[in-house]
């Protein structure tokens, strides 16, 4: 049986040099990984590699599971997504995409043996994803949270973000802050925990500043942005300030308000929180955002897997980064009100 | 050994059911799933799987490589790869995401056997990553086109795409027709195919309608399309419609229109080729655009690939669709000279 010596004799570098080149895990000279390539093509040591992999009951596969990819991702998700991968393939390990993860994908990663740990997003506050990975003993990571603090995670700091939105708007007088989410099709008991932990970090601060709460929840899309703009017009009309935790939905609330006849910002401010810069930018005007920790985070979460797998982690990480203020042109001073 | 037999058996279903399960590619019923799983972890059947895959000298992973994922993943190449992903899974295959694909990531997919083929993305005019793909005997299937057509491409019809574009708007009365494409690190004979052949039909189309073109080629960034309102009222002034291949450009310049006074439609008409519809209706005023097809296309890309290591494919596909005509508001009768 050719083994990795093999090939490392008859390229006349080293067995590590030979690792690196398969597992892709460190920079070699063009010139060596052409004479490493070439011993692998002779030796025919193809499907030793995949032997090998079976003999550790190691594949350095990871799959990442996501429900809604292919509905409308949006800009962050894929932020995520991307970081993700690309820190898996830092440490030598390659991301599996599973755009859909209804029962079928579970049965296949939990009975397929193709992976060695599952990455997910779009956590919900209970995830029956999440209570079939225990029982089967796959290790993950999530990229979200269950209403379980103990299980590994990375997430946005949704209270963080939050109160730092409000501060912000307070700070130009605002007092009628209203938030806008995200409708989904799961019951409350299922829908994702950062939509969730967001509403109670509004609910908090409202009570905190005596003030009613105003919030809306619509479609992440524009017509979703439209009907904010209605609704937040017919129920609050007292608001002047709005924080988005939706992003599909921002151009459409501007664009919605615009249509009643309100200025972005004379009449109505917005901060878009949890979303990129790039959003922000593309909207007239330029809308202020809370950009999402999501390169950092799709790192963390690789990494967070990848200690597990492992071996070199002592408790489960549990890492929270709030979301970054980047000023745009959509808030301005309350207006006075007669 | 336990074989597939043993856990069909365990389970009380047939080795079809069993199969369905492991590799995804069947609906079965929630208490079936439930019984084969549970055979497999009382049987051990786990590693078994990988070494069937190791026998058939196949693992049912395709990996997808991307150069750029990462930098800044436009709306259009995330549909490309979810489509390609949903595609793969309906086939019972795994799609493994490539973010980068420098000489590292060529090494670790031709020396790893991990992969059974791979589907490129952001193909080039000459594109190294083929021709080591073609030498390694690799299977695979691009999503674009080098200059060689004779190798398995699915790929959006440019020439169509840029012709139906330029006759929208004549039917508007347009004459001085300019065209805004991309700024690539590529020297000319490396970049992306698609530049490439969309700015070869415009030049055509011109030519036959006795025209001097017009191209600005600036970064795929808001920055960038202001950048190209500037250039084209400096350089081009008599321009009353654009035709943008660049869709990250899209926002900026219809800011930098406004920014230099002109109005969109009024005095500039725009048409965004080879985008989502999404990204027209963010902005304001809701672009035109040419949808590209690419749900469509990534299954399709997929599908060739798989056909192909499946031995159900007599000569290599050539699949081009052109992108879809979305009217929005950015397109007006031209603006009388005098």
């Amino acid at each position: 049986m050719v083994t990795m010596r093999d090939v490392a004799q008859r390229a006349n570098v080293s067995i590590a040099t030979v690792s690196f080149v398969i597992n892709g895990t460190k920079r070699v000279a063009p010139a060596t990984r052409a004479r490493i390539e070439a011993a692998i093509e002779e030796l025919d040591y193809r499907r030793n590699v995949v032997a090998r992999a079976l003999a550790s009951s190691r594949t350095r596969i990871l799959a990442l599971l996501h429900p809604d990819l292919e509905i409308r991702p949006n800009a962050t998700v894929i932020q995520f997504v991307m970081s993700a991968a690309h820190g898996a393939r830092e440490r030598g390990y390659d991301l599996v995409l599973w755009p859909v993860n209804d029962d079928e994908q579970m049965s296949h990663l939990l009975a397929g043996g193709l992976v060695d740990g599952a990455l997910l997003m779009e956590v919900q506050i209970r995830d029956s994803r999440v209570d079939r990975l225990i029982a089967s003993r796959v290790p993950f990571a999530l990229i979200g949270r269950t209403e379980d603090d103990d299980l590994p995670f990375v997430d946005i700091d949704f209270t963080a973000t939050i109160d730092q939105a409000v501060e912000h708007l307070r700070s130009y007088g605002h007092e009628h802050i209203a938030l806008v989410t995200q409708r989904t099709k799961a019951p409350p008991e299922n829908e994702p925990g950062r939509i969730r932990r967001a509403e109670a970090a509004y609910l908090h601060a409202m009570a905190a500043l005596g003030r009613s709460p105003a919030v809306v929840t619509v479609e992440g899309t524009s017509a979703g942005g439209r009907e904010a703009a209605r609704t937040l017009h017919e129920r609050f009309p007292d608001t002047t300030a709005v924080i988005l935790l939706n992003e599909g939905a921002s151009a459409g609330l501007v664009k919605g308000a615009r249509a009643l006849g309100l200025t972005v910002p004379g009449d109505l401010s917005i901060i878009s929180a949890s979303t990129t810069r790039e959003l922000g930018e593309m909207i007239e005007p330029s809308l202020t955002v809370m950009a999402a920790p999501a390169p950092e985070l799709g790192r963390l979460a690789a990494d967070a897997l990848i200690d597990q797998l492992e071996g070199v982690q002592d408790v489960p990480p549990h890492i929270l980064i709030p979301c970054t203020l980047v000023p745009g042109e959509s808030v301005g001073p309350a207006p006075s009100r007669p």
